[in-house]
């Protein structure tokens, strides 16, 4: 390379894929969008950058450090770091405009300028549905939620996954019966963290914040119910505890339970689990979380839950709703590592269309077009090459069909058909070639 | 509203549409990128944000005054401009792993700061598609690029239009010969300006750069060549121009017609216009513009050309390429304020279904699952309010179906479906209600 040139390259913690990673990456954004579609959210697309005053309304800490922020002009603005501020905007903004239930998804690009590790992003998809009620918003969209979860998850077919759900207003009530209802906050961050520091270091830090010893023993104990969803049920109510609150969590919690099953999804897919708080002081109902099943170490690949007030920065209006997400990149990333991203060649056509010599080339262009007048991608291999080198691109690609033109097939209106995976060929019609690669 | 309260608002020059837009909007996206990927493109996602000193190693002037530049840390960091340069910068960071000839489509957002005005946006989609070759790239490339247009805009059905092409070897033989070869550059940007600002300021300004006003009349004729296509090369084949350029120029034409019928493109869809110039000095071969019959204000839709040397920036590799590129946000908002975007209602969903009252819940979960298993987008009304605002609902969002659910109806396993458009109605078997609603 010439010392002129500039190295091509891209930042630490951007995710770039080649052609065959892309596809299968789009495969899994279309299968997402599809099923969000079929649940009938509608598409938003809001802008990357805000004004910094609007997108930095609420944020602080951590948020605020992470953020892109920059001066053009005189205009201080800042990147989107997630998809729900833009929509809390949004909706104030709209709410005139807009139906309500506004159930919107958005899948689109986030920036958080965090120290790049393996596995975390500074730019990456999040793909979300959330559903806003002006006033109030019916329990029925708890269930909705990890409905739409568990259809997302089977049509993208990554094997057996948990939807765990658990309720605030069961955890916020039973914490405030046993008096600490100033310590919710640290409780729940705790509680989040028990999977991955362990029951010792939770007692550890409860006993800190000033948890009573019996306490401590007694909230671990509760937060270890388990069994099915109607046994668990039973023992949250046969639990003694002093709050209005914690029963109608628990209420809560039951409906949703049924709910889930009148919408079709198999009881072994979502499961109670009171050990789920989400860190967020957000969260006000419903909470969840998703794990693929064999592959705990990924941590939750889709998680949510309930709040009152989407958009308290911007407007008076009461906005309660109900979201989720799933950080596609990172899940990408993730499933990539484990290997159960499918390889399916650096190719979108079905069908590779070759003409032997350039005489062939109007033959092959018609051959193409009967492939994609049926919608099906093709494409042609049109540079001036040997033989062997066209058929070694097509390897190459990993194309599932080729379709050779000679002179013999030229004049008869055939190509020959080989199947780039058995190796087998034979003569096919022109009229027939897009049934045959289909 | 509370004065403590941030307005919320974005920034002058974003485009954010209703969700009736919005679908209008990804319909659009959809077929351009339905079209592209029948052709075999593939698909790409390069990263938002890169290093300035990568992503200006070209630019300079307009470019880099409109970039959206920023430090995070240390890193001089900007976000693209456009989808070429990253292109360039991705196929020579990779051409070890890519297979050449190289199609990809990128269909993202590219950001520039202009002043904001009517129809121009810092924010917009660029739908973009090329194909690099390695030292060389076969020309049937440059007819594949007018036939996917023309599919593009048959498939968007907003009317006729013409797809305008000229060489750019035709246009710089042409001037070398009469003795402009160091002026080709302005002769290009002036003739390029020809529709918009008239013969007389050409001449005017051609004048100015120091053409002869001989040659001016001279130039200006061979611009006004007209007719037909053949008539047109027939013309050009005829013209006494001692340049070799210029001779292989119009045989690149010649042939370029010639492909596009092999294509099956409608003769009526395009047509060689020689004062198409594209102001880039960029261009080297085959270039076009694509104009909607009935609306000429719009200007050009769809353009691009073929280049000789796509990352010279960045390789010593010669990879010369071809491409064009649809402005998706400037074309929406066109479409729009010509009243050529149909109003399909803010609705993803084909049916809305609505139970009468809470006892008709689950009866309602499963008729919207029996049209969602059917791959048809369905939504539950789910809120607890009388049957008359439900219904107005289901009339303010346009949605087709409102499929109505009362006791009766649930415990027949029926419907009351109803046409929105026609307000007939009809009691239909759950069995049978996703055909209904198809």
């Amino acid at each position: 390379m010439s010392t002129n040139k500039v190295q091509p390259r891209i930042m630490p913690g951007f995710m770039e894929l080649l052609p065959e990673d892309q596809i299968a990456f789009n495969r899994m954004y279309d299968t997402i969008r599809r099923v969000y579609e079929r649940y009938g959210f509608l598409p938003l697309d809001t802008a990357t950058i805000e004004l910094s005053e609007v997108l930095l309304a609420k944020a602080g800490g951590e948020t605020e450090k992470q953020i892109y922020r920059f001066n053009k002009g005189d205009t201080d603005m800042s990147l989107r770091f997630d998809l729900t501020v833009p929509l809390a905007r949004y909706v104030a903004q709209h709410a005139g405009e807009l139906s309500f239930p506004f159930k919107r998804y958005q899948m689109s690009k986030v920036f958080r300028g965090e120290r790049p590790q393996k596995g975390r992003f500074r730019e990456f998809y999040q793909c979300d549905i959330d559903v806003i009620g002006v006033d109030s918003l019916d329990i029925v969209y708890d269930a909705e939620m990890p409905a739409v979860i568990y259809n997302v998850f089977k049509e993208l077919a990554f094997g057996a996954f948990t939807i765990r759900m658990n309720n605030r207003k069961v955890l916020n009530g039973y914490f405030e019966a046993l008096g600490y209802a100033d310590k919710i906050g640290d409780i729940l961050r705790t509680i989040d963290k028990l999977e991955k520091i362990g029951r010792e270091n939770v007692e550890k830090e409860l006993a800190e914040f000033g948890v009573a010893a019996a306490d401590v023993a007694k909230i671990l104990d509760f937060l270890a119910i388990r069994g099915d969803n109607d046994a668990v049920l039973e023992a949250l109510r046969g639990q003694s505890v002093d709050s209005e609150l914690y029963r109608t969590g628990v209420e809560e919690l039951a409906t949703v339970v049924s709910y889930l099953r009148r919408f079709g999804v198999e009881e072994s897919a979502f499961i109670i689990d009171l050990t789920i708080a989400r860190g967020l002081d957000y969260y006000t109902g419903t909470v969840f979380e998703t794990m693929l099943n064999d592959y705990p170490s990924m941590g939750s690949v889709c998680s949510g839950g309930r709040y009152d007030s989407l958009a308290e920065y911007y407007t008076d209006q009461k906005l309660p709703g109900i979201g989720i997400s799933i950080g596609l990149t990172r899940l990408f990333y993730q499933l990539k590592e484990n290997g159960l991203i499918a390889s399916t060649g650096a190719c979108i056509a079905r069908c590779l269309v070759i003409p032997m010599g350039d005489e062939q080339l109007g033959a092959a262009l018609t051959a193409a077009s009967a492939i994609r007048g049926a919608g099906i991608p093709a494409d042609v291999y049109y540079q001036s090459k040997g033989m062997k080198q066209k058929m070694k691109y097509a390897a190459k690609i990993g194309v599932p069909f080729a379709a050779i033109i000679g002179e013999d097939e030229a004049a008869a209106d055939t190509v020959m058909l080989k199947n780039m995976q058995t190796g087998e060929q034979s003569p096919v019609a022109i009229a027939e070639l897009a049934d045959a690669v289909k």
